[in-house]
């Protein structure tokens, strides 16, 4: 894990790192060391690590809740270079739904190719981050929606360090077998007039997921508009199962 | 309107009267005269004003949002003699039920029924109690969670005084227009494997509610299992839209 930069802002430390080759940001709380709980987010499509509403979350995760935050480029997104297997796939699957072919079905099973490598990766950085003396090893949480749940839905399925995770604006086209496997508890956001993922999709996902303890939070708007009162309850929620 | 009993706990007056014939009960903080933010809670089928649920969560509202809150009992519930129509009808039901005809279309109709009395009955609650000093013409909220969303809904609908509603654990079938004459904040509850509301004759109500600004928190569990963190979730909803 090498360390690129560091900076710091209103209480909370942010650095940037890279580990094999994956960039990545931290953002930790200034003051004692760890262990404290720690948040990885995952980004939405097209996005990156340091996405405003990655970023304004995460540094309220650790200004509010005393979290680590971390977040890494998606294979293809911010800092990393084009991937040509997956350029390669994504252009073939716009010729694909020009076609005819179902979007949402090809998303998921973009989404489940990639994740075969990113799981692996974000499990190297939970290993790398609390090794850390300012993060140390307390309780794991997960964060990501749209591509952010297609991604971290296999993710939280194989990594028992997380126990709590909030996940939506996905469906389950690929995924509702590892979402079968995830058991802790999920707050899971759906937006009423997707214009991304079919609305049945997404409540199939969420009816899919194992958690005895899971909440499904519908706000009317399309897929990038998550109200903002959902920041509030994903501080809540994370607050009350990692503390 | 006449008052019967008063007392005092915690910070909270708890008055019981009779308003025409309605028996109810009032709870408000102790503390300064009004105008406060004024919230009806319906109760369900079967209990009544003084039901645990509604009072534990009226005692909240008052201590920790400073708001007046009222109930009635519903006709044929309570303190009210039984209503020789109602009681008929319900006995048909229980016929027509075991005769194989759909249970939640005709609850659903015997709610709407029952609307009819109860909407002009709590437009009379408002007008009295926010007469009361105490009390005072501040803003109203509704909350009401299976027989209280079914008669609910109707109210919601009629009364332009109302900012903000929590409903829930109740169906489309009868009360669609009316939901889609809603246009206030809504918290709407859904229990995942409800019962005795069909999940998807639920979402359809959750869709039909004209609001601009509504939210479906979906738990796992059955009619009677909501999660005491929906509790919380309520406290803070009027919190944010009556203030």
């Amino acid at each position: 894990m090498r360390f690129i930069s560091e900076s710091s802002s209103r209480g909370v430390r942010e650095q940037l790192f890279d580990l094999g080759g994956v960039p990545g940001v931290l953002w930790t709380p200034e003051g004692p060391a760890g262990p404290r709980p720690l948040i990885v987010m995952g980004h939405g499509g097209g996005r990156h690590k340091k996405d405003p509403d990655i970023e304004g979350l995460a540094r309220r995760l650790a200004a509010e809740c005393g979290c680590a935050v971390v977040a890494v480029d998606v294979p293809g997104h911010g800092d990393r270079p084009v991937d040509e297997e997956f350029d390669r796939i994504a252009t073939g699957n716009r010729a694909r739904v020009e076609a005819g072919e179902d979007l949402a079905q090809l998303i998921a099973e973009f989404q489940a190719l990639v994740a075969r490598r990113t799981v692996p990766e974000w499990r190297s950085v939970v290993d790398a981050v609390q090794r850390l003396a300012h993060v140390g090893a307390g309780p794991v949480g997960y964060w990501g929606i749209s591509l952010g749940c297609g991604l971290g839905v296999p993710f939280v399925a194989a990594e028992p360090r997380v126990r709590a995770a909030v996940l939506g604006l996905g469906g389950a086209s690929a995924s509702a077998g590892d979402a079968a496997r995830i058991t802790v508890p999920v707050e899971f956001l759906l937006q009423w007039d997707d214009e991304r993922v079919p609305r049945a999709a997404a409540l199939a996902l969420f009816d899919a997921l194992g958690s005895a303890e899971k909440t499904l939070h519908a706000n009317p708007g399309k897929h990038a508009e998550v109200p903002a009162v959902e920041l509030d309850s994903t501080v809540r929620f994370f607050a009350r199962h990692l503390d």
